[in-house]
């Protein structure tokens, strides 16, 4: 099968051909960039929801349901879970076929984990690559679940699309130590198990802290109180989420969030295409290796082995 | 002042020139490299431990704790507050002022937030960098407390020596979820606020999940109990960690954590290194936003774009 063969398969939507180009992306196959420029060039747009939130917030529920609301409206619905521990244990633990259960007799649902064996990096950079391929596919939404609330997740989320934080009740007096790095990020806020004590707490903490900083772009984050076991609320988001799209579309937030993912991926690929080239033919030669060695024995410092190692570089390209 | 004055002054461990180094190192200022350079060479090392967990575990208290711990032993402490929050509010909001207090009478405790207003990844890079100059200023101990539970943040206090996760009872079943990816990666799990219910119930889960996965280093991660407003626990703790560095010293886990260290970080470096010499020169020229204009028009897609960059920019220097 040729690259475009590939590539017109994936854009027919076919399930094994999606995933063997998801498969080789998360591998760092080279073979799939000419794919990626191949499927780019459909011009096909998803909406993209990045949902992040501490392990035990329910998020896995939250997006199976979430998909199920966009499902039950017509829309193709992807589900890729970003899961980071996959790279420590070997093979995802989210495990797309326990997942699979609810929506598994569904056709217009596709979901799949996402996981390298690299650096936090490259899974954010293989996940968009992966969106690139869904949307090529025809999926009218997909939905990036983030295990973990950290600077690297979020960002993640926000530069996706909408950004939903989940959070649950029983943190108590402590969502200021939250932080505004998290928290001013967030496009829309979701309290899951809102069936539990804390609920309207939590709400009049978020409610406070964003009415003390309030955006630049104008968009105010709605708070979305659910309970995903019984699916309650996931109407409330699903109406949150609309909100955020069309806000984006008729203001100048939508373009600008754009630009900003754009100039980020850029810049990222460029450094690790740069670095590939460049360095990639010394690194074949067991040079890092040496120079760690020469670093921790304290014969050099990391700071002029590494101006060494890029002038050596650039000069065997010369 | 001459850079070479200036490492002096860091080595005899003066404050001000501390502050201005670790300034130096955040906002990314050219001169730190030959700054860094020489304070690698005083060849002084410090116990380095990372400190994560979900906002609101309590690390902050901890952290002081701990530094008091080792300060009462005579050892010279820095406490080093990552904290991605400040890149968007532009200024520190762990602020060093107010958990100076407890501590502020001690010439023996250096306290400071990291921040950038870039990525993550230059944060931790500027964090390590940070280390260099404490380490050379004769820290016996550095302590780095990062917010957030994300892949980013446990690989930070990874590769920083010891790393130490903070969990909090309430979590109930579901630390299952908490996943290997996060769990796997901890040398020390700490339960704060153990006063509270279900402290026995999280330690039992922990305990299971690492019988039923054993780490292949040998180490066996203690689970230490703490209530950190009270101090309880905080000797168990310190008892933990050095348990932790004396396994390192006396097996191959102390090298091979410190090669790891070194390889991710120069081929990190090296990656920043080569991408500010080749790219930077186009960047000027606000390339970038023009191929950004170019990809949201779909007039080009990303990945042949960046290639041609990459190339114009190696030409460029031929």
């Amino acid at each position: 099968m040729t690259i475009e063969e590939w590539a017109e398969r994936i854009q027919a939507g076919d399930p094994r051909n999606i995933a063997r180009a998801i498969t080789a992306i998360e591998s760092g196959d080279p073979a799939s960039i000419p794919l990626l420029k191949l499927v780019f060039r459909s011009g096909r747009r998803a909406a993209v929801v990045g949902i992040t939130g501490a392990p035990g917030a329910g998020k896995s529920t939250l997006v199976e349901r979430l998909a199920a609301s966009y499902r039950a409206t017509g829309l193709r619905t992807s589900i890729l879970a970003v899961d980071p521990t996959s790279s420590f244990t070997g093979g995802a633990i989210l495990g797309d076929r326990v997942r699979m259960q609810r929506l598994a007799t569904d056709t217009g649902v596709y979901i799949r984990s996402m996981a390298t064996r690299g650096h936090w990096g490259g899974l954010a950079s293989a996940t968009y690559d992966a969106v690139t391929v869904l949307e090529a596919a025809g999926s009218d939404v997909v939905l990036i679940e983030t295990v973990g609330v950290g600077q690297g997740e979020i960002e993640v989320a926000r530069l996706a699309g909408a950004a939903v934080l989940l959070l649950v009740p029983g943190m108590g007096d402590e969502v200021q130590t939250f932080k505004a790095g998290v928290m001013e990020i967030a496009d829309i806020f979701v309290i899951n198990k809102s069936d539990r004590g804390g609920a309207n707490r939590l709400e009049h903490d978020i409610t406070s802290m964003l009415s003390v900083s309030p955006r630049q772009d104008g968009w105010q984050p709605p708070v979305v109180k659910t309970v995903s076991t019984t699916g309650e609320g996931i109407d409330a988001l699903r109406h949150a989420l609309d909100g955020f799209q069309s806000f984006c579309a008729r203001t100048p937030l939508g373009k600008s969030r754009e630009r900003e993912k754009w100039r980020e991926r850029l810049l990222d690929m460029a450094r690790r295409d740069l670095f590939a080239r460049v360095a990639g033919p010394l690194l074949g030669d067991g040079w890092v290796d040496e120079v760690v060695a020469e670093v921790m024995a304290r014969r050099t410092d990391p700071y002029s082995a590494v101006e060494e190692m890029v002038k050596k570089g650039l000069e065997s390209r010369g």
